[in-house]
This record gives C-alpha cells, structure tokens and sequence, in this order.
C-alpha cells in the first residue's frame, strides 16, 4: 500500500506543469527514498530527473517499491482541480491498477477523490553519474526564463558563455543577433536576486532554445536556478523543489552545424 | 412610456453576460412587478428565469405591459460599453420598434445613448409553480463554479447526491473517476462562505456538466447559489440579485443511459 | 556616430507598440533637432509623425544627419527584450548597414546588445504646415480609447461633432446607433481626468473608427490626449511622450458615402 501525504500540495500542482509538455507519459517510482521520476522527453532529446524525498512528506507509506505509469497530461488536468491550499494525498492499493488523488482544502470542508488509470509503460532507467562541471551558474529563475524567452524572438539556438566576469547568452537569426550578459552578483540584499558562477575554466556551448524554455516551466518552484556546463556534458538546468528535493533537466549540447544536419 | 433607471447598472450587465450565451434571442417583460425574463436555451433543454423588482429600480415609469424582444447578443455588447459604476436607464416610446440604453457616468461627465432595434419574437410563458424540494444546498458560488470546471476536465455528466452530512459531486471519465464532497458548515465567520444543507430526504440526480457550467455564468451577480433539488423535478439553481431580484436556471435530471440513448 | 542614450527606456517601447502596427517600414531621421519619423500606414490613409527632442536624452551625439530604414516589426521585436526600467541606448556606425541597441538593467547587472540589419526604404518627407483648427479637444486617452473601441462593436465610422457644451462621438450599424458624448470638465482635481474644449467654431467631422482605435495603441504614452478638428483638414490625433515630444497620428474625414464608394 501507498500512502504519501503532501501538505504543500501546490508543489506537486507546479511540478506536474512544468513536465507535462515535456513528458506525455511517465513512470513515477516510489521506494523508501522518496517518489521520484526518470523520463526522456517525446522526441528522445531532453531528460527530466525529479525527486521528491520521502522527509518531505507528512507521511510516507510505499509498503515495496512501486512504479506506476502515468499520462502527464490526464494527470496535470486532475492535480489542476487542486486549491494552491490544498493538502495532496497520493494513494494506490498493492495490485491496483488505479492511483488516487485526494484533495483537501485547509478547513477540511471539502474533500476530493480523484481516480486515475495506470498505464504499462516501458522504461529503461539510466544511471545519471556525478559529474565535476567546468562551470556552475545559479541566477533568478525568473531571468533565466525571461532571457530565454526574449531570444527565441530572434534565434533558434542560444550559446551560453561562462567566464569569471560573468554569463552571456548569445543568438542570431533572420533580423539580427543578441547577447544578454548577467554580472555574477553576490552582494544583493536578496539571496534570490543573486547571481553566482564556480567557474573552473571558461566554457561555451550551443542549445536549442526551444528545450530551454520548455524547462523554464519550472520556473514557479524556485526562486533559483542552477545551470551545470561541461564540454563533454549535457547541461544539468535545476529548480530545487523546496527542502524535499529537485527536478533536473539534461539537455545535450549541439555540436556543430555539419553534424546537425545529419542527425 | 418605459423609463427604467437602475443606478447600480453594472446589475443588468452581469445579468446579460450571465445569459446571453445560454439563450439567443428573448422577450423582455414590464409591468407594473419588474422587468422580467423568461425563456428556453436554444436547445430547449434549459430554462432561465430572471426577475427585476419595479422597487429596486431609482425610477420605475411602466405606463402599460410591454414585451420587447431583444437579440441578448446585441443587447450585451451594447451593455459591455457601459462602464461598471454607469447609472443605466432603459426606454422605450410606446408603439416604438426600439430600445434605448442610457449609460450616465457617476459624475455626470459622460452621457451615453444607445438605441437597439427590437424583435418579433414568439414565445409561450410556462407557468413555474410553486414546489416543496427534497433538498436545497445554499453554498459559494464560487465553489460551485468551480467544482463543475474542475469535473468538466474529467467527464460529462455531474451526479449531485445531498445527504445530512453534505453534498457530492461525482463524475466519471476515459481518464478515471472524480468525487468532491462540500460539508455542511453553517459556522464559518463569513455568511458568504458558508455551506447549509436543508434536506427532507436524501437524493441524487444526474445532470449535463456543460448546462452547468453555463449557469454559474451567473456567479458574479452574487456571493452564493441556492440548488434546489427533487427526484421528480428540474434542479433550481438560483442567484439572487442584490436585494432586487433573482435569475433561476432550471434543468432536468437526465434519467438513464439507455433513454438518453433514445433521445 | 550616432548614440542616443534614453534613460527611460520604457518610452522607446511604448512608441514601437503604438506604431508597429500602423506601419510596417519606416526610415528614422536622426539630427542634431532630435531623432524622428515619419511615415504613411501601409494602405497610405493615415500619417504617423513621431518627435524625440535631443534634450531629452541622457546623452545625444549625432554626427550627421542619418536615416534609417527600419522594420518596425521586428525593432518592436528586440524593444519588447528590453525590461521598463532599463535604460536604451541605440547606436550606428558612420555608413554601418545596422544598427545596435543596447539595454542596461538599473543596476547594471544585466547588460544586452540587439543589432539589427537596417534597411533601403524609399521615402518622401512630406511638409505639415501649421494650422489653425476650428475646434481642439484635449481629454483623457483612456476615455478616448475606450469610447473608440465601444463604438467598433457597433459601427465602422464615428462622427466627432464639437460644440462648446462637449464633443460626441456616434456611430450606426446593423444592430442600431450609439452616441457619447463627453462634456467639457475643467475643475477635476487631476489635471488629467479633464476634458477641455478650445472651439472656433463647430464642427462635424467623420473618420474610420479602424483607424482610430490604432492610435488609441498609444495611449500608454500619456494620460492626455489632443484631437484637433477642421473641416478642410485631417483630424490630428497627438499623444505627449513626457517632456521630449509627441507622436501625432493624422487621418483625412471621411467626406460623403458616394465618394468613399468610388474610392
């Protein structure tokens, strides 16, 4: 039996959001650890990673470890019934083939029951290993949205450029090209508003900006945003989830033109 | 003559936007009593009937009964260009195949004259009697509302069930199954936020989601709605307005799959 | 060199959304009066001719006298990337075929620089004398917008009639007539809550209410508007842009139904 109660349901609601238009359909894990979730997007290009640790609940009963496949989508819809207020409670029976959604409002004056069906979904886990990156970016999730959403007005692509001055994000299209510099800044009053970089050696690597504004749907989680670069590497971009844990997304950089069209 | 001036005129423009996607076309009623309304949805399925008491009228001036047929899609953009604090007065000449609508802004700096043709329109009045109801659930409207956008996502039927304890929403789905439970609470600090059940003995009835929907339309008229419910009978659903009067949608129950097969 | 550097920034985009729509390319004049513009919609009715005074940049340097062709689309494009409080600067090279602008955040943490191709647009400059207007209405922009916007849902036309009580705006349609009229208001206590009426003499003029309501696109840009009337001449529709200049809008009376008809 699976019993996990979540008192700020709105995170749950926030990550179904910034998910759904990534992933259509997923399986979440859940194991002693906590409720978690593995999953390429549709086009086999991004990867999403969350995790929700099992101290983060206000109880947490997974009996034995239990995938259940879900559809994003019919999910997101059933969590959208949820106040921002609401306690969420995730339930399934050993054996069933359905999960449940409950809902509680503060004042526990109404209580929703919500049913899904769960589907069979394969999926290969990968192992995702630790990696030393050249270069660590943490700035306002809001500006990370707001820049990637302001280039793809000019360009498909942005190439994002550490140094120890400071972060550039350049693009070029039809009308023109762009670049947006953000100082590391760590004297602000508000932690939030910070921007920091852990740079090892500079490092410059091209994305599609399409992927990188699908994961700034995750914008809502976290005042911060997390931005690991390596040559060799797919860039990690990470919204923590509260004190509970984290929702990473790994997106392959682009090697060159040439090699582009070919794939 | 008919000279009707309602100083909160931002009333009648809710009421039209409560309305006019419901029914078309509609003969509106003076008499001595009010300015009233009733008629069927295109469809003929639902029914809609609005009262507006002479008193809660500034100045009532109805020298004869007058039915006049108005196009509430007109009628309603007409009404969207007066502003929410406009004093609104309706006029009509005797014999006259026009209505006009006069929007007064609060400080008198803005007079505005709108003049709208009238219909022809046939119509036959239902007597409405008088009936005891098995149960009447008063609650926010608000959360009436949105209980029945959330079921939308998930089904399209809605069964309501009224016991002692509380009211139930269910519906049913292909993406899984929705129960939401409001209980009684008559001990909130606000009047508005209250749930009260009067029940004389339980009862549940099934009814089109999309009706639904389109009568909480009607939310911003007023804090709650009153569904008044009876095996034999249309369900009531009613919103009162300010002190002055009233809109009432009525919709019968739907009965079994296999005669709404027939239908 | 051309390096205009304007420290509310935010004016630069209210006047790209308020023309980008009206005009599609249009050559900006640079000299040492100011940088300015002026240009016919892309059906060649109405005239847009916008002034920025040099005074009113933080810093001017304009070594000679520069046109540039610009796509206003996507010049509205770039400026939307640029936050309300940054500061723009926009720059040119002697005989450069782009033009760059630069966006500063307030406190210099973020840094942007758009460059865009420019490009060869034929223009005539065309001679705007000064005249004497029978009537000159100054009120407020939002009231003008929004009683453009409420006649459109009525009628294709309004006629401005001034008298010395006030000015009307009517217009008719298939689903009948509208007048508003707006009554001289000198004593309000905001200054720009006023309605005043400087008339030589009355006048009744009629124009495309398309093209009204995309002037009103300027109204951001000031809470006053000025609409100057003459018989023999365009109407002139002018939005203030702060201490620094205007944007003026100008549009031929529409003179009697036969000869819209052979136009």
């Amino acid at each position: 039996m699976l019993e996990l109660r979540l008192v700020q349901g709105s995170l749950l609601k926030k990550v179904l959001e910034a998910i759904k238009d990534l992933v259509t359909d997923a399986n979440f894990d859940c194991s002693g650890t906590g409720f978690s979730l593995q999953a390429m997007d549709s086009s086999h290009v991004a990867l999403v990673a969350l995790l929700l640790r099992s101290e983060g609940f206000e109880h947490y009963r997974c009996d034995r470890n239990l995938s259940m496949g879900m559809n994003l989508g019919n999910m997101a819809k059933m969590l959208r019934c949820a106040g921002n207020d609401d306690i969420i409670t995730i339930k399934a029976d050993d054996g069933s083939d359905t999960v449940t959604f409950m809902f509680e409002s503060p004042n526990q004056d109404k209580i929703a029951d919500f049913e899904m069906k769960l589907m069979d979904i394969d999926s290969e886990h990968l192992g995702i290993p630790d990696s030393e990156y050249q270069a660590i970016v943490r700035m306002p999730s809001s500006e990370f949205s707001r820049i990637c959403k302001d280039l793809s007005s000019i360009g498909d692509t942005v190439i994002i450029s550490v140094t120890k001055e400071g972060v550039k994000f350049s693009t070029a299209g039809d009308i023109g090209t762009a670049n947006i510099v953000c100082r590391q800044n760590k004297t602000v009053d508000k932690l939030e508003e910070s921007t920091i970089i852990e740079m090892q050696e500079p490092v410059s690597l091209t994305f599609a900006l399409r992927y990188m504004n699908s994961f700034t749907k995750a914008s809502p989680l976290s005042d911060q945003v997390t931005i690991s670069l390596s040559s060799e590497l797919p860039v990690v971009v990470e919204y923590k989830i509260g004190e509970m844990g984290y929702i990473r997304f790994y997106l392959a950089p682009k090697i060159e033109e040439d090699e582009e069209m070919k794939a």
